[in-house]
């Protein structure tokens, strides 16, 4: 595919993953015609394919999360833009990995809401893959996290949302007004058994479910973010 | 400028910088006036500025290394899509931190190139900072990496590129037609001392040079890398 360097060691790759990310790029530009164009959805898709290379190790299944990870990004953008509306909360879980914390809370909530609030997460320095031992103590109470993945943190995501919820992270998230940005202290699961997390788990589910019952309590109305 | 969330700590935030970004992106508006939407230079800008804020711990200069980031970035597209024309080689060079190898490269053929090929670095994972024994190695022998900054890799520089070279970083960067990729085999000069990182640096020395003499001696076409 390129002529072999001379003194040096070639990588062998594949160029499936380019032919299979310009066939998305013309179903997302389908799915979201009239909202963006197609220069928009192509950037999103290969950017949203380099970012996710840069920290995955596994890459098996890297075009289906990129597939994933750039609708879902075109979703918080359109959202944002008050051209889709989701017509419930948004809230935003980001802490450094996205491999713990913020994926515990993002399923938890999820799973409380039944669909009365939408949610995301991410991380600052996304790791390869979501804490096995994470997996393992949301596994006990039923909920999978196998299909989740680490994700870096984007400016569209924060945006969509109405409640950013930092955890562990200090200052690295923008900040746009109208939007209530929350900062839990929580033990990081890295390196922990589960046996450790365990507790970490249930303080989440304790703050989770406190926060479900203020959104809705408040039920801000549709388009509130923008 | 946020309600204050009941029994959370808020953390205290200023909103200036999205009011300069703001002001940035009209500039590059008018820059890139014919070749981009305002659209994407809104979305460029704003995602570079969120790309660095994750890796960043100091973020004073974030808005003008920002502008810097995202001009590069929009240059760099504008080539690969054959709008904007070079007329020389472009080289990326790609490590795990963009703090040490990838930078101690593209000074270095930057200084030897005087114009001759034009030269970006990024990383997978950025570190917040360039190594600060690298920055010292590299200003006894005149090249001042003070203004440097960590960047991750992006879609748009590997597709502006007409040789790829990673240093260290197994599989992880995207593989388009009509590139050439080298892997060059360097010790990390992380957590090694000036004295150690004098060989490294002397090693990238003599393989930029080797490049060049290649780079310069083909002369590639305009336009090759589309």
């Amino acid at each position: 595919m390129t002529d072999p360097p001379a003194g040096s060691a070639q990588r062998p790759r594949l160029l499936t993953d380019v032919a299979v990310l310009e066939r998305m790029v013309a179903d997302l530009a389908a799915r979201f015609a009239g909202i963006f164009s197609e220069q928009t959805i192509y950037r999103y898709v290969f950017e949203s394919y380099t970012a996710l290379r840069r920290t995955a190790t596994v890459t098996t299944h890297l075009t289906a999360l990129t597939r994933r990870f750039a609708t879902d990004r075109l979703t918080a953008l359109a959202h944002s833009e008050g051209v889709l509306v989701s017509g419930v909360p948004e809230v935003l879980f980001v802490c450094v990995h996205n491999a713990g914390r913020s994926q515990m809370a993002a399923a938890l909530l999820d799973h409380h809401a039944q669909g009365r609030v939408h949610v995301r997460s991410a991380g600052s320095t996304p790791a390869d893959e979501i804490n096995p031992a994470v997996r393992e103590v949301m596994s006990e109470i039923g909920l999978d996290l196998s299909k989740e993945f680490p994700k870096p943190l984007t400016d569209d995501v924060v945006r969509a949302a109405d409640v950013v919820i930092s955890m562990g992270w200090g200052d690295a998230c923008p900040v746009y007004p109208g939007k209530r940005y929350l900062d839990w202290e929580l033990t990081d699961p890295a390196g922990r058994s589960a046996a450790e997390i365990r507790p970490i788990r249930d303080d989440i589910d304790r703050r989770v479910r406190a926060l479900l019952a203020e959104l809705t309590a408040s039920a801000p109305a549709e388009g509130a973010t923008s």
